[in-house]
């Protein structure tokens, strides 16, 4: 994002950013680089100075002119006293926060905050990556993502207006929700998906390595949000612990009628009646909740057509063939790489519209592509 | 695979293939192309048309010459009853099947088959993919996967080496373990990762829209398996059920730690001591737990660099993308495509080798690509 090809924000600033992490430096970033002035501030002088050096901003001094947002990006388990501290510091700005967890921040701002609370306004921009800190920094991390805008019943039309405006001028889309809506969102489509990531990857400590050598690409799927930072998370899911018991005791409801089902078929045999059943039921339900999940640019999910094709493992093949794809005319909407223990080649899964399937394995094959039947 | 590249395979034939679905017809295409002849047999008239049409074989008839080898890939709940019928129907074949549980059919087939059971050698392919029957068959499904060899007390060395030929034939690579140890290895590796998928999936079953519009790339690597086959799973499942259930329990286990740590947290507040320490045990284990799961290529998990790139959603971009990184004689490793809803581009994270990552950042960046901060 640089000034040229952003003409105008709608967000003038000063802005300031409390908490120099993957977030408040991006947000930085991306401010920063439009030409919105960005005062930092952070507990550690070490992130402050990175964020700095980034081009996030510079460290706020107590003769900056008075900011007139407010974006506190700090650890969810002390994001409300951040916040109640900055409503307090600045009296005429809108004060936002980006924690990944809602209802235990607005509880805490408004149980406090008395009038200030309408300068208040939370948001969550559903973005992030594996890693975390002021180096992952991205002017780009919030373009395109759900960004997820709680007004509260003392928050002033103005206030909200500025926050959707932040999360607008960042490329991001908002998203209106109340606190707990959002709450018990995240928690089925975040932070649940977290820890089934989390308890299945943990299963694997203490297999052999033989069983891990038979891991395939449905392991590494599952498994691959596995590898997120265990403090960062504690305190997401210790701060949204109502909605995450509940989502994880519908699913250990589950699990008991798995193990149920599983011990009836190891005693009396597979073929014992309900068990089958049982046991269909639940990969059954999972086929329907699946297909609910929105396919790539939002919107219903959207079926496409796939064209498999084998790639030799060397430098050019994979440019080689998208850009025969591109050649073809055909847009790829999504794409799976498949690998396996000792293979020299991979399988590229190409989603395509439904359309476009015939033609592209034609063009792919007339160029001596080996094209694999779905 | 076709005669020309395939000059030599140790499998003569005749092989006769006992149930035309994905496996078994792909393990017909395989030999077929290489000349093998292949007799196919399966209890569906229209099964065995389609994988005959195919080019898989063609359909076994009383006046066939005995095959050397017979491969039984019916569903695993009638596997060991085709095995005795097949051992005693071609009394000088080697018989092996395909199915995925590996104890119950052992045990079915040594307590019923008596000196035959010399010629009996269980195996298990681990290729698959989404669609099943013989319209998704394929030469090269096996191309390069691991496949498990299992032999018994009773299996001769010469049959044992006829199914080793035949999985090298087919291009996978094999893998010999015991009945107990390939049950529990996939256990773990394999049908607990469905069962998590099809679990977190089933919670969005009843998931409000909203929820569902804030899905990230997260949710859909988690939830990718969830699209599963629920009748072949639940044989599957059943066929496996005390690893299964055993692994399941040790997942309940940690969800008993979690749904206790998170009702504390729910009540005390997210920072009661002892509730956040728990939930980053978990997070932390799977942390360990994933650092376990082979990279691509088998062998040990290797560390790759990484470098993202913003890229135009319109034909053609991913292929230039490719084919400069190609151009930059960089060879990429494995790749994730990141969309979210509302999004017009798409980011592609490259896994290159670690010293590639300096080089072809500048290479991209000089191309004018968006490279984003890792």
């Amino acid at each position: 994002m640089t000034p040229e090809d952003t003409p105008g924000l709608a967000t003038t600033g000063p802005v300031k950013v409390v908490g120099a992490g993957l977030l408040g430096a991006s947000v930085g970033l991306a401010l920063s680089a439009a030409g919105v002035p960005v005062q930092l501030e952070d507990a550690s002088p070490a992130s402050l100075a990175l964020a700095r050096d980034m081009g996030a901003g510079t460290p706020a001094t107590l003769t900056d002119p008075e900011p007139v947002l407010v974006v506190v990006a700090t650890p969810p388990d002390v994001t409300a006293d951040v916040v109640l501290a900055q409503l307090s510091r600045h009296p005429r700005a809108v004060v936002t926060d980006v924690a990944s967890v809602k209802r235990i921040v607005v509880d805490e701002v408004l149980a406090a905050a008395g009038p200030d609370a309408a300068r208040y306004v939370g948001s969550h921009p559903m973005a992030g990556r594996e890693r975390s800190g002021a180096s992952a920094a991205d002017a780009d991390l919030f373009v395109g993502r759900p960004w997820v805008v709680v007004e509260t019943p003392q928050s002033f039309p103005a206030a909200v207006l500025a926050v959707r405006a932040l999360a607008v001028d960042l490329g991001a889309t908002p998203v209106r929700l109340g606190a707990d809506e959002h709450d018990d969102a995240v928690a089925l489509v975040s932070h649940l998906p977290q820890l089934a990531a989390s308890l299945v990857a943990a299963r694997l400590v203490a297999a052999p390595d033989g069983a891990l050598a038979l891991a395939g690409q449905g392991l590494r799927d599952v498994t691959r949000i596995a590898a997120s930072d265990p403090r960062l998370w504690a305190a997401i899911l210790a701060g949204n612990a109502a909605p995450v018991a509940r989502a994880l005791r519908e699913v250990r409801g589950d699990v008991d009628a798995l193990v149920a089902a599983l011990d009836r078929a190891a005693e009396e045999g597979p073929l014992t009646p309900g068990a089958m059943a049982a046991l269909a039921d639940v990969v059954g339900a999972g086929n329907a909740g699946a297909a609910r999940i929105p396919g790539k640019h939002g919107g219903a999910p959207r079926r496409y057509g796939y064209v498999s094709v084998l790639v030799p493992d060397a430098p050019g093949e994979l440019g080689r063939l998208f850009s025969e794809v591109g050649e073809a005319g055909v847009n790829i909407e999504d794409l799976q790489l498949e690998h396996s223990a000792g293979a020299r080649a991979g399988l590229a899964r190409l989603a395509v519209l439904p359309t476009a399937v015939g033609p592209l394995e034609q063009a792919l094959d007339e160029r001596g592509w080996r094209v694999v039947a779905e």
